[in-house]
């Protein structure tokens, strides 16, 4: 087997739009305990208590919630270096962006469906006061008494309308290998997990079912303690926070998982375990077929509602027809 | 920065010797749940329900208890190419072993401090019985109902009689990165934590307080949740296995630990969370210093006992003056 | 406030009919981690690890699966000298039953429902076998190392084609007190959950939409460790057992659910954790309106399905008119 | 067996001493989550988020830290007229307390080692304020989300000079059962564990080696899940809150423990998990045994160290002579 590099190390941040800025922000602070780094503009930073860098999270007003963009880290400068024309040659790219809070120069571009994304090298580490300072000096912050806190940042779900054409370009463009897919038995491709490390995914991308483009399932924020999923939920369904699913254990990555929806209309994944380590480096992509999809989609506990195939931000208005069709082609022994 | 290649990509599996063979299999089947793969010799193949290869634990029958051997598998053929003339340069080679039980032709060779390990490519994957199949297709195996079953193997420690010389073997002939360690206030590293992934270590080298070379600190299984750990020590304290210490958690690696003897005598740790990952691609090695060590060694729960910085395997017998010597030594927040 | 004397004290066995005896028996032991007793006819007697007395189930092969009988323990013998009576002149008493295995004479008599149940004092402890002794002196046996095993009997749940009616019987006639109830805006009383002790419920009566009497819902057996739903849910999964909700958190009683279907049809609930304790002696009977059922119900996880609301044993047909009438009827927030 | 009526239901609040009246009350209210509901003079009343009444902490300042008193609530108000004069006959009554904030009147007595308590029938239920009002309606208030939160208050332990003549007190005056105790070799009563309901216990005796009287040894509040103890153990380690032993588990009431000094010195316990049930109504005091300790005072997790046997509030000087004669009376096989 010939050596496999990864030119991207790791996901470094994500901007939400949102279209009630003073609410999202209550929910991530005060209820996922998640610390402002700095403003600017229309924008706040944000981080867990184990996210090193400056932030993981940018909440930016906007008229509707959407995704901003996926900031991307590589591993070393050179390979930075390396991306950039092979992306450009993709025809995705954008070009350069010199100035950045949080980070230094950033390529830009997009994905096949239209999602912003940004690669970087340079990142600002996050400075803590005094006051947080941890006893355990591999923890960048003392663990917060606000909320239920979340630790890190863990992964995006982008929906695509051609899951296929953006797995590739994660693949060839970014170097990220798909550790899990689901194929149906009209062999469309309905989702991908896809990772740069030994974790199952850094990035899903999962089948628009409405049929549009470049929209935001989820961002996933990771506690790694199942426990904290309850423990959550007991402090959102008092707050009115809208629970869409979960607590409950996927059996795509082994996740234990629980989906909410900030304040802003955007959907958030708690990430309640260690899902499992793909350590094999000779991993195969291990494919679900429809047959296999009821233990895919939630081996137990909550099953997934129908808006979890076709809610996602920006919000769509669906006719009557598009509602029925979609409804036609999603995973049966999931939804029902 | 530079790219940095790892040409190790995993621990793959231990091989442990042991006076009681069939104490030592009872142990690991019925308490922790692992499944036999074959027997050859004097020796049994074991593995976890999540252990993908044939098998990640070796147990061989000797006269004293100790490490038989670790085995390393490369990310790709072309990395065990590499790294061979690396290690024979150090004039630790050993030389190849063609064949072996459950994987392909091995470069054997020894630690600084005399270790025995192996490093491969080619694996055999583990064969499920059509019985124990799992409906996780990402899960090699069903879980098990017999014990508390542990899912993987995580790492080894190893006890060294200079750790900072092992550690330079380590990073410049197997590409590994140094996580964490410990210098004491004259200069001593009494401890040293090392990975080829975002996992904080594979293996950990601990200063051997006794000034013997080659022994044996423990091997880990892994659970991934903490209650586990308190599910396993029910059973284990009603069968009469000695818990060392835990549960508790290390502020080092951040890892719920417990410790017990397995009948034979070795030391098995049992892993009982994710511990924290190292996303960062530029990590600085973290150094805890002397009066760092109390919320380095333990944050909460079980403290270590003397016993866990003199014994390992093969046992060996301290003079008063050594144990004296060596009690002197240890990191005094700790052990007491 | 005048005193309060309770004169049934626990809920000491259950009996249940399956169609399957043997596939029964092998769920309640291989994944349960139950122990058999005895044998006598067509019944084995089972019990948890912390179950103190001869057994805690009895399972008994009958052509349709459904509840053979609760079995309940006084607080001392001269309680139910004072209860025969009382129930007698509700016209429901069958009479004395003078032998049985595992406890001394019992009064037989059925509920309003028609559930078959006895009141008994003296009762045979287990005895256990010196390889199962427990260094925990107030645990009955060691933790078994089969299955996710079940610590002991917690409750049952009846169905009833009128609740209010069989709720005064269990106040009047055998002293319990009602601690929470749920109440429809047409005044009906679709379930109620009562006590004799700080616990929320040793019964359950829940509303039979189907219309018919004398049903049976759910056995529940204790964990009272959150962790532990998951883990019988990984291995209940893997050995084709329904599970039919859960894990997942009711508002009503504060528990921790996960139900499933034994081999023989009979749903059975493992409980997860310790709920909340009434230890307020004047506690009020807290009732849920159909307004507040959605939290009441479930608070978070699973949902319940439909089949929670019409499912019993032994199972009936529902004619389509029948089946929409009772789909009418249900709590509409919560089987949505 | 003769009907047993217990004149005692349950404890309902407990009032500390503290130097640090500030530093105190930020622990409980930061770091435990718990609600203050009224100031009065030098005292501070407080309540878990699941304790129903008005208060159960009432922390007041003094020139040293110790036990206030215990409040104890009757099962009805006849028996508060049953007990006052048979407490009365023993000699320990003090005499009516007409008007107390949170509850009605109250009969004042003392332990026979001089402890002060307090019993009553009448109480001032919590009061929720509209915001804070929960959706579970068997929940006095939302979960909070500040700290790690307590649910409710739930036993103490004192130390005695003499464990069997204050048990022989709760038995006999008070109505309690023992349902544990150590007895020595010597035939010395080290500890007993006393309750009114199926709970293990709502008061702990234990001995104390020192020698002195009336000392307050520790009051536990309730989490119910084993996992908040690791949580709380992460906020109260950065904020240099002594963790004096735990997370562990004892044999005895099969407690999952974690022992804290709050910052006015007193020991607080945080109470993880349900134990165990007392559903036996015929239930025979469990006596451990020397050779039992090992297992019954811890049976996995953090050892207990000496200071748990000879430290208690107000904190007594020992002359080396009593420390020496107190360590060679302490239960050996557990401080090692």
């Amino acid at each position: 087997m010939p050596r496999h590099i990864h030119d991207v190390a790791q996901i470094a941040h994500v901007e939400l739009l949102t279209p009630k800025p003073q609410e999202s922000l209550d929910f991530f602070c005060n209820l996922l305990g998640m610390q402002i780094t700095s403003r600017e503009g229309q924008s706040v930073y944000l981080r867990g208590y184990e996210d090193f860098y400056h932030h993981s999270l940018k909440l930016t007003e906007a008229a509707q919630p959407g995704l901003g963009h996926v900031g991307w880290r590589t591993p070393c400068a050179e390979a930075l270096e390396e991306r950039v024309p092979v992306i450009q040659a993709s025809g995705l790219g954008l070009g350069w962006l010199e100035e950045s809070v949080g980070h230094g120069r950033a390529y830009q571009f997009r994905s096949p469906d239209g999602h912003s994304m940004e690669l970087f090298w340079e990142v600002d580490y996050f400075q803590c006061p005094a006051a947080q300072v941890s006893k355990l000096m591999n923890r960048p912050q003392a663990r917060p008494t606000n909320g239920v806190p979340v630790r890190r940042l863990d992964h995006v779900n982008l929906m695509c309308k051609d899951v296929t054409e953006n797995k590739k370009f994660f693949e060839d463009a970014l170097t990220f290998k798909t550790r899990e897919n689901i194929i149906m038995d009209d062999g469309t491709e309905m989702g991908a997990w896809l990772s740069v490390s030994i974790l199952a995914h850094e990035v899903a991308l999962m089948k628009d079912m409405t049929g549009h483009e470049g929209r935001f399932h989820h961002v996933a924020f990771w506690y790694g303690v199942p426990q904290h999923l309850a423990d959550a939920a007991e402090i959102l369904v008092e707050d009115g926070i809208f629970i869409e699913a979960g607590p409950g254990k996927h059996g795509i990555t082994q996740a234990a998982f629980m989906y909410v929806y900030e304040p802003g209309g955007n959907r958030v994944e708690l990430f309640g375990d260690a899902g499992y380590l793909i350590l094999d480096p000779d991993w195969k992509t291990v494919t679900w077929r429809e047959c296999d999809l009821e233990t895919g989609v939630v081996v137990y506990g909550s099953k997934l509602p129908d808006s979890f195939f076709v809610y996602g931000t920006p919000v769509v208005e669906l006719s009557p027809e598009a509602a029925s069709e979609a409804a036609e082609q999603m995973p049966a022994p999931v939804a029902s």
